[in-house]
């Protein structure tokens, strides 16, 4: 059985001060409910588990209500840190459980296809992650005013999600993150902890994170583009 | 004197074959005409080279009558590398020139602003190159299937254009890439190469390449806005 957890305990603090980027509306609805509406109607998730900040889940059961979002689903209170909101999800999965998607809340781009490539890859070698090839040409600053060097980018990838497991290789690599009191960038960092490797799954379609305000005007136009 | 080259030579094959990019339609005209319009626009810069492909020439002249971009402009062929392109650029500049901004026609959205920041910086220190902050989780893979590590994003800035340039500058530079037979990535790195220092420019705005299909929607969006 294949799970989600829609992480959307963030602060993100990029868009201003106290404008919580989750609810912000975009081609007709909030942020988020566009998250959700794509997990809830993807055939290759069979469950919802959705990371809350304490206080606004009252806000979410009303999305449901309003976007008729009826695929079973859960809410757990998030953690101080990102790795420690995955985790109360891990915890909140069914026993069941054999796959987990983990998705940004406010990534509500992301294409069925593209989590159901990422569940495959992560069935077959434990761990998978949505990326794109870096395009641009990067530059090393020491100090963010004069350039350093310039990097080789035919080897880098922009990671984004979902960051797909087996439920098994998660809780290990997050488990193990805890054990020795660190602080990751992202789930698949966890990975490389403890040896897992992680296969990067090409996105094809544009899979935008909503981070400052700038963004939103590309995002509401790739929203209203039908879906495949 | 503040001069631009917009390098409009290369043929750019992400877009798919026999299309050319800088004249696919986007907000109502070609790429390469937004791009022109707002060096034509801008009161920081005297005159334009645009480097084109052999044969385009009269493509480029009928933009001119069409939108009517009437300040001094020449045309130059390009060369075999957009290294080349950029060589034949700086020959064809007027005696008076002190400062260049070097333009990629495909990045349409450039803001006069950010030109004006760059020909600042680069009267001050010699060379400048508007940039962005790399935002994304940045992985290393090895073969592109599995990642390697994870990358220090916290130095890493995304260059785009205008990189700018004292002419003396970027002709010594380049003239160093050319007697030793290199080929760079850009015209930063040429600069890397004589230990001339490059400043970053912060980009505020968007300021996107037309690479891939897929931006031309986004770009679209961002062309409409009003121009502060």
């Amino acid at each position: 059985m294949n799970s989600a957890i829609i992480v959307a305990a963030g602060k993100g603090t990029r868009m201003g001060p106290n404008v919580d980027k989750l609810f912000l509306e975009v081609a007709g609805r909030p942020v988020v409910a566009h998250t959700w509406q794509r997990f809830n109607d993807a055939k290759c998730i069979t469950e919802i588990v959705i990371v809350v900040r304490d206080g606004r889940q009252s806000a979410f059961v009303e999305l449901a209500t309003r976007y008729n979002l009826t695929k079973a689903h859960r809410f757990v209170a998030g953690g101080v840190e990102r790795q420690d909101s995955v985790w109360n999800g891990l915890e909140a999965l069914s026993p069941g459980a054999e796959i987990v998607a983990i998705q940004d809340a406010a990534r509500p781009a992301t294409s069925e296809a593209l989590v159901a490539a990422t569940i495959a890859a992560a069935r077959e070698t434990g761990a998978a992650v949505a990326a794109r090839v870096v395009t641009d040409t990067i530059k090393e600053s020491a100090d963010g005013k004069l350039i350093t060097r310039t990097v080789d980018r035919s080897r880098l990838w922009s990671v984004q999600t979902p960051q797909t497991f087996r439920v098994e290789v998660i809780r290990r690599a997050l488990g193990e993150v805890r054990r020795r009191g660190l602080l990751v960038t992202d789930d698949t960092a966890a990975c490389e902890l403890i040896g897992q490797p992680v296969q990067l799954v090409a996105a094809v379609e544009p899979n935008p994170k909503v981070t400052v305000p700038g963004d939103l005007a590309y995002i509401e136009t790739l929203l209203r583009q039908p879906q495949p």
